[in-house]
């Protein structure tokens, strides 16, 4: 099974391909280009280092949201018009749930934190739990825009050690230091923002599970109205 | 602090840069090319992408062995190259480390697994420690090449729980299911190979820590001498 995997919901831009539970290529940047600028040139970069025929991708993984609503549309865009042209199925991964894979197997609750402004967080927590020769990924808090003090409360409710990942994270980290009571850690470069590899992999699993849908129906998941949408009530 | 980090100690060939804990681009591709036609039109590409300036760059991270003999020689040729032209320290990191930085966090014992053929794996078994905000990497058992069996029958001993990973997992995967004793698991794809990020991000702890060398002096780690420098006695 052949997957491609497209993450532009924050400030990285990235796209993947998975086959088989292998990462065949994998292309991020994390800059302050726009993604309608990175997005296609990178995925057609890949496609020609590997030889890729993309009729032979089984079906398009998506970050579906939360995150930045210009990233969000593109990304959600490019995968339709893909899935369109290539007549291949979506499977519509939640960027929180991307994040988390990042720290797959880990024993902590896993907290991605995307920065939503005005001290709110898209967030939720994880953790992983055994299955057979891997893990699986189950949600203890389900994804929510929240205050990242009354998050964080949340949390110290729960007794755990947690890690904390995201473009949140800095924009947190005095309020995490000041409010979290209970230990936790801050991955690192490479694990603690968006992957297309997450997206992908997790995009795998999904899609052996049958959790695909059509290119014409995908819509990203915003979780909360635009600032221009809320304005305009 | 900018460190850009090279792998090419498999079949996995990765180009990454890390600025201060974020990952600011990363290109990897596991396919049939030789590392000698991918790894230098990849960084190429990536720096045009992020439209990085070399000058900028603090020191080079190599994937410093063991792996393939003509892999390491490629990465190391091309980081010894890149730093003496640009003038920069380069920064050793063992490929195991590197690989077992995929898994940061995990409260399991984490095992790469190298084929290193004719039953044979180059691999090693480490542990990640709470340190303050991050995790620290330890070494429970350091790399070696050995008998696979041999090590599986070291790890029932240890009485942990294990994750392995690594292009020796599909080699040796009814050998560990076999003979492993303890409860352990197989980590996915995106974090079960080599990636420059994590040679990158490792690689600018360890030049914090003043573990860099001159460009003229790198030498990969080959572990064992290869069949041809064997036949040779």
């Amino acid at each position: 099974m052949k997957i491609l995997g497209l993450d532009s919901s924050g400030l990285v831009a990235g796209v993947a391909v998975v086959e088989d539970q292998i990462l065949l290529a994998e292309y991020t940047t994390n800059y302050k280009k726009t993604h309608s600028q990175t997005l296609l040139p990178m995925l057609e970069e890949l496609r020609k280092m590997i030889e890729l025929d993309l009729d032979t991708v089984d079906a398009i993984a998506i970050a579906s949201g939360p995150g930045s609503f210009t990233g969000l549309r593109i990304g959600s865009a490019t995968a339709k018009g893909l899935g369109l042209a290539m007549k291949k199925p979506l499977v519509e991964v939640p960027t929180l749930e991307g994040l988390a894979w990042n720290l797959w197997g880990s024993s902590r609750l896993v907290c991605p934190l995307m920065d939503a402004r005005r001290n709110q967080v898209y967030t939720a927590a994880y953790e992983f739990v055994p299955q057979g020769e891997s893990f699986q990924l189950l949600t203890v808090i389900p994804q929510e825009p929240v205050d990242i003090v009354e998050f964080l409360e949340k949390l110290n409710g729960l007794n755990r050690e947690v890690v904390f990942l995201g473009d949140g994270v800095p924009v947190y980290l005095e309020l995490i230091r000041e409010h979290a009571k209970v230990p936790y850690s801050l991955a690192p470069a490479g694990c603690n923002r968006q992957r297309a590899a997450c997206i992908a992999a997790l995009g795998e699993i999904y899609f052996a599970a049958g959790r695909m849908v059509d290119a014409g129906e995908h819509k990203p998941e915003y979780l909360r109205k635009s600032q221009a949408d809320q304005d305009e009530k």
